[in-house]
Protein backbone atom coordinates (compact mmCIF):
# COMPACT_ATOMS: atom_id res chain seq x y z
CA UNK A 1 0.00 0.00 0.00
CA UNK A 2 1.35 3.76 -1.47
CA UNK A 3 1.91 5.90 1.47
CA UNK A 4 1.59 10.09 0.75
CA UNK A 5 4.43 11.99 2.01
CA UNK A 6 5.26 15.63 2.08
CA UNK A 7 8.79 16.80 2.27
CA UNK A 8 9.68 20.34 3.33
CA UNK A 9 12.86 22.15 3.92
CA UNK A 10 11.77 24.26 6.94
CA UNK A 11 13.75 27.58 9.23
CA UNK A 12 13.65 27.41 12.88
CA UNK A 13 11.44 30.86 12.53
CA UNK A 14 8.90 28.39 9.80
CA UNK A 15 9.43 29.37 6.50
CA UNK A 16 9.95 27.52 2.99
CA UNK A 17 10.92 30.21 0.86
CA UNK A 18 12.31 33.89 1.12
CA UNK A 19 9.48 36.48 0.69
CA UNK A 20 9.82 36.87 -3.29
CA UNK A 21 9.04 33.72 -4.33
CA UNK A 22 9.96 29.99 -4.44
CA UNK A 23 12.90 29.35 -3.04
CA UNK A 24 13.68 33.28 -2.50
CA UNK A 25 16.81 33.83 -3.73
CA UNK A 26 19.37 33.85 -1.29
CA UNK A 27 16.85 33.66 1.59
CA UNK A 28 15.16 30.20 0.11
CA UNK A 29 18.49 28.32 -1.11
CA UNK A 30 19.97 28.25 2.70
CA UNK A 31 17.40 25.52 3.70
CA UNK A 32 18.63 23.48 0.94
CA UNK A 33 22.34 23.53 2.35
CA UNK A 34 22.17 20.27 3.37
CA UNK A 35 21.93 18.88 0.61
CA UNK A 36 23.81 21.13 -2.02
CA UNK A 37 27.17 22.91 -2.75
CA UNK A 38 27.66 26.12 -4.88
CA UNK A 39 24.33 25.59 -6.19
CA UNK A 40 24.72 21.89 -7.41
CA UNK A 41 23.01 18.74 -5.42
CA UNK A 42 25.32 17.07 -3.19
CA UNK A 43 23.77 14.38 -1.43
CA UNK A 44 24.36 13.88 2.56
CA UNK A 45 26.75 11.22 3.67
CA UNK A 46 25.92 9.70 7.41
CA UNK A 47 23.10 9.12 8.81
CA UNK A 48 20.99 11.77 6.68
CA UNK A 49 22.50 10.05 3.48
CA UNK A 50 19.51 7.79 3.38
CA UNK A 51 17.07 10.47 2.94
CA UNK A 52 17.88 11.26 -0.89
CA UNK A 53 17.32 7.55 -1.58
CA UNK A 54 13.88 8.16 -0.06
CA UNK A 55 13.09 10.72 -2.30
CA UNK A 56 14.41 9.25 -5.20
CA UNK A 57 12.26 5.79 -4.38
CA UNK A 58 8.99 7.59 -5.10
CA UNK A 59 6.29 6.32 -7.49
CA UNK A 60 4.22 9.40 -8.41
CA UNK A 61 4.21 12.94 -7.34
CA UNK A 62 1.52 14.91 -5.79
CA UNK A 63 2.12 19.07 -6.78
CA UNK A 64 0.49 21.93 -7.13
CA UNK A 65 0.75 23.81 -9.32
CA UNK A 66 3.08 27.21 -8.89
CA UNK A 67 5.55 24.23 -7.81
CA UNK A 68 4.96 22.22 -11.20
CA UNK A 69 5.52 25.32 -13.40
CA UNK A 70 8.34 26.90 -11.91
CA UNK A 71 10.03 23.42 -12.10
CA UNK A 72 8.93 23.54 -15.56
CA UNK A 73 6.96 20.38 -14.55
CA UNK A 74 10.53 18.45 -14.19
CA UNK A 75 10.59 18.03 -17.66
CA UNK A 76 7.66 16.40 -17.90
CA UNK A 77 8.75 13.13 -15.32
CA UNK A 78 9.72 13.40 -11.92
CA UNK A 79 13.42 10.99 -11.78
CA UNK A 80 10.36 8.52 -14.23
CA UNK A 81 7.70 8.69 -11.54
CA UNK A 82 4.49 10.10 -13.39
CA UNK A 83 3.50 13.60 -11.87
CA UNK A 84 -0.08 15.16 -10.99
CA UNK A 85 -0.87 18.37 -10.50
CA UNK A 86 -3.73 19.66 -8.66
CA UNK A 87 -5.42 23.15 -10.51
CA UNK A 88 -8.72 24.38 -11.10
CA UNK A 89 -7.51 25.89 -14.28
CA UNK A 90 -6.35 23.66 -17.69
CA UNK A 91 -2.69 23.11 -17.87
CA UNK A 92 -0.21 24.98 -20.15
CA UNK A 93 0.71 24.14 -24.17
CA UNK A 94 3.98 22.21 -22.21
CA UNK A 95 2.02 20.23 -19.67
CA UNK A 96 -0.77 19.56 -22.11
CA UNK A 97 0.88 17.89 -25.58
CA UNK A 98 4.35 17.82 -24.51
CA UNK A 99 4.16 15.48 -21.10
CA UNK A 100 2.62 12.42 -21.32
CA UNK A 101 3.40 11.59 -17.60
CA UNK A 102 1.48 14.52 -16.46
CA UNK A 103 -1.86 14.89 -15.17
CA UNK A 104 -3.83 17.59 -14.32
CA UNK A 105 -6.72 17.36 -11.88
CA UNK A 106 -9.04 19.75 -10.17
CA UNK A 107 -8.78 18.19 -6.58
CA UNK A 108 -5.92 16.88 -4.08
CA UNK A 109 -7.63 13.84 -3.45
CA UNK A 110 -8.72 12.67 -6.63
CA UNK A 111 -4.91 13.39 -7.50
CA UNK A 112 -4.08 11.61 -4.85
CA UNK A 113 -5.90 8.52 -5.42
CA UNK A 114 -4.58 8.35 -8.95
CA UNK A 115 -1.47 9.09 -7.50
CA UNK A 116 -1.21 5.94 -5.51
CA UNK A 117 -2.46 3.75 -8.00
CA UNK A 118 0.14 4.81 -9.99
CA UNK A 119 2.83 4.29 -7.53
CA UNK A 120 1.90 0.55 -6.87
CA UNK A 121 4.15 0.01 -3.60
CA UNK A 122 6.31 2.49 -4.05
CA UNK A 123 5.45 6.20 -1.77
CA UNK A 124 3.53 9.23 -3.48
CA UNK A 125 5.99 12.47 -2.99
CA UNK A 126 4.20 15.61 -2.43
CA UNK A 127 5.44 18.82 -3.36
CA UNK A 128 4.65 22.00 -1.97
CA UNK A 129 3.55 23.72 0.87
CA UNK A 130 -0.19 25.20 0.15
CA UNK A 131 -1.06 21.49 -1.91
CA UNK A 132 1.01 19.82 1.40
CA UNK A 133 -1.45 21.41 3.62
CA UNK A 134 -4.86 21.04 1.17
CA UNK A 135 -4.04 17.53 1.20
CA UNK A 136 -3.92 17.58 5.17
CA UNK A 137 -7.03 18.92 5.12
CA UNK A 138 -8.58 16.97 2.61
CA UNK A 139 -7.71 13.83 5.13
CA UNK A 140 -5.28 12.16 2.38
CA UNK A 141 -1.44 13.42 3.69
CA UNK A 142 0.01 9.99 5.41
CA UNK A 143 3.54 11.59 6.63
CA UNK A 144 5.27 14.72 6.95
CA UNK A 145 8.75 14.29 6.52
CA UNK A 146 10.78 17.65 8.02
CA UNK A 147 14.44 18.73 7.69
CA UNK A 148 14.65 21.73 9.88
CA UNK A 149 17.15 24.01 9.16
CA UNK A 150 19.44 25.53 11.72
CA UNK A 151 18.41 29.36 10.60
CA UNK A 152 15.89 31.91 11.10
CA UNK A 153 15.10 33.39 8.15
CA UNK A 154 13.14 36.56 9.78
CA UNK A 155 10.27 36.55 6.93
CA UNK A 156 9.02 34.87 3.66
CA UNK A 157 6.57 31.96 2.98
CA UNK A 158 5.51 30.09 5.74
CA UNK A 159 5.27 26.07 5.68
CA UNK A 160 1.40 26.32 5.91
CA UNK A 161 0.35 30.03 6.84
CA UNK A 162 -3.67 28.23 8.23
CA UNK A 163 -5.40 24.99 8.54
CA UNK A 164 -9.24 24.36 8.85
CA UNK A 165 -8.16 22.53 11.96
CA UNK A 166 -5.44 21.04 14.27
CA UNK A 167 -4.07 18.02 13.39
CA UNK A 168 -2.33 15.96 16.05
CA UNK A 169 0.96 13.73 14.64
CA UNK A 170 3.25 10.96 15.89
CA UNK A 171 6.99 11.47 15.59
CA UNK A 172 8.72 8.67 13.45
CA UNK A 173 12.19 9.23 13.53
CA UNK A 174 14.39 12.01 13.88
CA UNK A 175 17.75 12.29 12.19
CA UNK A 176 20.03 14.34 14.35
CA UNK A 177 23.47 16.04 12.57
CA UNK A 178 24.39 19.62 12.39
CA UNK A 179 22.93 20.68 9.39
CA UNK A 180 19.51 19.61 10.33
CA UNK A 181 17.35 17.78 12.25
CA UNK A 182 15.35 15.38 9.85
CA UNK A 183 12.08 14.80 11.63
CA UNK A 184 9.56 12.19 10.35
CA UNK A 185 5.87 12.72 11.50
CA UNK A 186 2.93 10.52 11.07
CA UNK A 187 -0.21 12.09 10.53
CA UNK A 188 -3.51 11.15 13.00
CA UNK A 189 -6.61 10.28 11.97
CA UNK B 1 29.88 33.89 32.48
CA UNK B 2 26.14 33.64 32.27
CA UNK B 3 23.91 32.59 28.93
CA UNK B 4 21.22 33.85 28.28
CA UNK B 5 18.12 31.31 26.87
CA UNK B 6 14.93 31.59 25.03
CA UNK B 7 12.69 28.48 26.10
CA UNK B 8 10.02 27.76 23.52
CA UNK B 9 7.24 25.07 22.88
CA UNK B 10 6.21 25.36 19.41
CA UNK B 11 4.30 23.49 17.51
CA UNK B 12 5.10 21.68 13.68
CA UNK B 13 3.52 25.08 12.12
CA UNK B 14 5.18 27.70 14.38
CA UNK B 15 2.64 28.39 16.69
CA UNK B 16 3.28 28.98 20.37
CA UNK B 17 -0.05 30.01 21.44
CA UNK B 18 -3.85 29.92 20.13
CA UNK B 19 -4.99 32.60 18.26
CA UNK B 20 -6.81 34.72 21.29
CA UNK B 21 -4.28 35.22 23.70
CA UNK B 22 -1.33 34.13 25.88
CA UNK B 23 -1.47 29.90 25.80
CA UNK B 24 -5.09 30.83 24.06
CA UNK B 25 -7.38 28.46 25.70
CA UNK B 26 -6.86 24.72 24.66
CA UNK B 27 -4.80 25.00 21.28
CA UNK B 28 -1.95 26.67 23.65
CA UNK B 29 -2.04 24.33 26.61
CA UNK B 30 -1.73 21.34 23.85
CA UNK B 31 1.92 22.70 23.32
CA UNK B 32 2.42 22.11 26.97
CA UNK B 33 1.18 18.71 27.72
CA UNK B 34 4.50 17.16 27.32
CA UNK B 35 5.05 18.60 30.83
CA UNK B 36 1.43 19.25 31.95
CA UNK B 37 -1.18 16.45 33.14
CA UNK B 38 -4.78 17.71 33.35
CA UNK B 39 -3.78 20.65 33.75
CA UNK B 40 -0.88 20.21 36.87
CA UNK B 41 3.12 20.41 36.46
CA UNK B 42 4.14 16.52 35.78
CA UNK B 43 7.75 16.97 35.08
CA UNK B 44 8.83 14.52 32.40
CA UNK B 45 10.87 11.35 32.77
CA UNK B 46 13.80 9.78 30.39
CA UNK B 47 15.69 11.65 28.17
CA UNK B 48 13.90 14.72 28.82
CA UNK B 49 13.83 14.75 32.60
CA UNK B 50 16.95 17.11 32.68
CA UNK B 51 14.89 20.01 30.88
CA UNK B 52 12.88 20.83 34.07
CA UNK B 53 15.74 21.29 35.79
CA UNK B 54 17.34 23.50 33.97
CA UNK B 55 14.85 25.92 33.98
CA UNK B 56 15.06 25.69 37.38
CA UNK B 57 18.70 26.77 37.72
CA UNK B 58 17.98 30.09 36.14
CA UNK B 59 19.46 33.21 38.12
CA UNK B 60 17.46 35.69 36.93
CA UNK B 61 14.71 36.32 34.37
CA UNK B 62 14.06 38.70 31.22
CA UNK B 63 10.81 38.76 29.93
CA UNK B 64 8.23 41.11 28.26
CA UNK B 65 5.36 42.58 30.00
CA UNK B 66 2.58 41.04 28.20
CA UNK B 67 3.48 37.43 29.82
CA UNK B 68 4.70 38.82 32.99
CA UNK B 69 1.72 40.61 33.13
CA UNK B 70 -0.42 37.30 32.48
CA UNK B 71 1.79 35.67 34.70
CA UNK B 72 1.53 37.75 37.66
CA UNK B 73 4.90 38.39 37.71
CA UNK B 74 5.19 34.83 39.31
CA UNK B 75 4.24 36.48 42.17
CA UNK B 76 7.25 38.57 42.75
CA UNK B 77 10.13 36.40 41.79
CA UNK B 78 11.08 33.34 39.51
CA UNK B 79 11.61 30.59 41.65
CA UNK B 80 14.06 32.92 43.82
CA UNK B 81 15.42 34.23 40.82
CA UNK B 82 14.98 38.18 39.90
CA UNK B 83 13.12 39.15 37.00
CA UNK B 84 13.83 42.06 34.38
CA UNK B 85 10.59 43.12 32.33
CA UNK B 86 11.15 45.06 29.46
CA UNK B 87 8.58 47.60 28.93
CA UNK B 88 8.44 51.36 27.41
CA UNK B 89 5.82 52.17 30.05
CA UNK B 90 6.01 52.08 34.20
CA UNK B 91 5.54 49.72 35.77
CA UNK B 92 1.46 48.79 37.59
CA UNK B 93 1.07 48.73 41.09
CA UNK B 94 1.79 45.46 42.40
CA UNK B 95 5.15 45.62 40.26
CA UNK B 96 5.85 48.98 41.53
CA UNK B 97 5.26 48.91 45.24
CA UNK B 98 5.05 44.59 45.92
CA UNK B 99 7.85 43.12 44.42
CA UNK B 100 10.93 44.01 44.76
CA UNK B 101 12.92 41.43 42.74
CA UNK B 102 10.90 42.87 39.59
CA UNK B 103 12.68 45.30 37.90
CA UNK B 104 11.42 47.61 34.89
CA UNK B 105 13.27 48.49 32.02
CA UNK B 106 12.97 49.93 28.71
CA UNK B 107 15.70 48.31 26.49
CA UNK B 108 16.23 44.59 26.20
CA UNK B 109 19.95 44.99 26.30
CA UNK B 110 20.46 46.82 29.35
CA UNK B 111 17.83 44.22 30.85
CA UNK B 112 19.90 41.56 29.68
CA UNK B 113 23.39 43.00 31.52
CA UNK B 114 21.42 43.82 34.58
CA UNK B 115 20.21 40.13 33.92
CA UNK B 116 23.08 38.35 33.63
CA UNK B 117 25.16 40.77 36.56
CA UNK B 118 22.51 39.13 38.92
CA UNK B 119 22.52 35.61 37.31
CA UNK B 120 26.24 34.91 38.22
CA UNK B 121 27.47 31.88 36.93
CA UNK B 122 23.57 30.56 36.44
CA UNK B 123 21.89 31.30 33.25
CA UNK B 124 19.25 33.82 32.16
CA UNK B 125 15.90 32.54 30.79
CA UNK B 126 14.03 34.48 28.70
CA UNK B 127 10.34 34.61 28.66
CA UNK B 128 7.94 35.11 25.15
CA UNK B 129 8.63 34.87 21.69
CA UNK B 130 8.46 39.15 21.49
CA UNK B 131 10.78 39.70 23.88
CA UNK B 132 12.72 37.21 22.27
CA UNK B 133 12.87 38.54 19.25
CA UNK B 134 13.89 41.87 20.29
CA UNK B 135 16.93 39.82 22.36
CA UNK B 136 18.03 38.16 19.08
CA UNK B 137 18.06 41.43 17.05
CA UNK B 138 19.89 43.60 19.71
CA UNK B 139 22.41 40.45 19.72
CA UNK B 140 21.90 39.07 23.28
CA UNK B 141 20.72 35.76 23.32
CA UNK B 142 23.13 33.40 23.33
CA UNK B 143 20.63 30.49 23.04
CA UNK B 144 17.16 29.21 21.70
CA UNK B 145 16.18 25.71 23.30
CA UNK B 146 12.95 24.47 21.48
CA UNK B 147 10.44 22.24 22.20
CA UNK B 148 9.23 20.96 18.94
CA UNK B 149 5.58 19.38 20.01
CA UNK B 150 4.13 16.96 17.63
CA UNK B 151 0.86 19.17 16.17
CA UNK B 152 -0.16 21.44 13.78
CA UNK B 153 -2.15 24.22 15.46
CA UNK B 154 -3.60 25.31 12.29
CA UNK B 155 -3.50 28.98 13.86
CA UNK B 156 -2.13 31.32 16.33
CA UNK B 157 0.42 32.87 17.39
CA UNK B 158 3.66 32.89 15.44
CA UNK B 159 7.48 32.10 17.33
CA UNK B 160 8.84 34.80 16.00
CA UNK B 161 6.36 37.23 13.32
CA UNK B 162 9.36 38.54 11.46
CA UNK B 163 12.87 39.10 12.06
CA UNK B 164 15.04 42.40 10.81
CA UNK B 165 17.76 39.70 9.36
CA UNK B 166 18.28 36.29 8.82
CA UNK B 167 20.58 34.93 12.05
CA UNK B 168 22.42 31.35 11.48
CA UNK B 169 22.29 29.02 14.24
CA UNK B 170 24.40 26.10 15.79
CA UNK B 171 22.34 22.92 16.78
CA UNK B 172 24.01 21.99 20.35
CA UNK B 173 21.57 18.91 21.57
CA UNK B 174 18.60 17.36 20.33
CA UNK B 175 16.04 15.40 22.61
CA UNK B 176 14.29 12.73 20.97
CA UNK B 177 10.99 11.49 23.08
CA UNK B 178 7.37 10.85 21.32
CA UNK B 179 5.79 13.66 23.15
CA UNK B 180 8.31 16.47 21.88
CA UNK B 181 12.02 16.89 19.94
CA UNK B 182 14.35 18.89 21.95
CA UNK B 183 16.95 21.14 20.06
CA UNK B 184 18.80 23.20 21.74
CA UNK B 185 20.81 25.96 19.39
CA UNK B 186 23.29 28.75 19.86
CA UNK B 187 23.17 31.93 18.44
CA UNK B 188 26.10 32.69 15.77
CA UNK B 189 27.27 35.84 16.24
Amino acid sequence: MSISVLGMSVSLDGFIAGPDDFLGGDDGQRLHSWFTRDGGFVPPTGPAGGLVAEWAAAGAVVTGRRTAELMDHWGGDHGGAPIFVVSHRPPGPAARWGYPDVHYLTGVADAMKQAKAAAGDRHVEVRGGYIGARAIEAGVLDEIQIHQVPVLLGRGRRLFEELSAPVELDIVRVIDTPDATHIRYRVRR
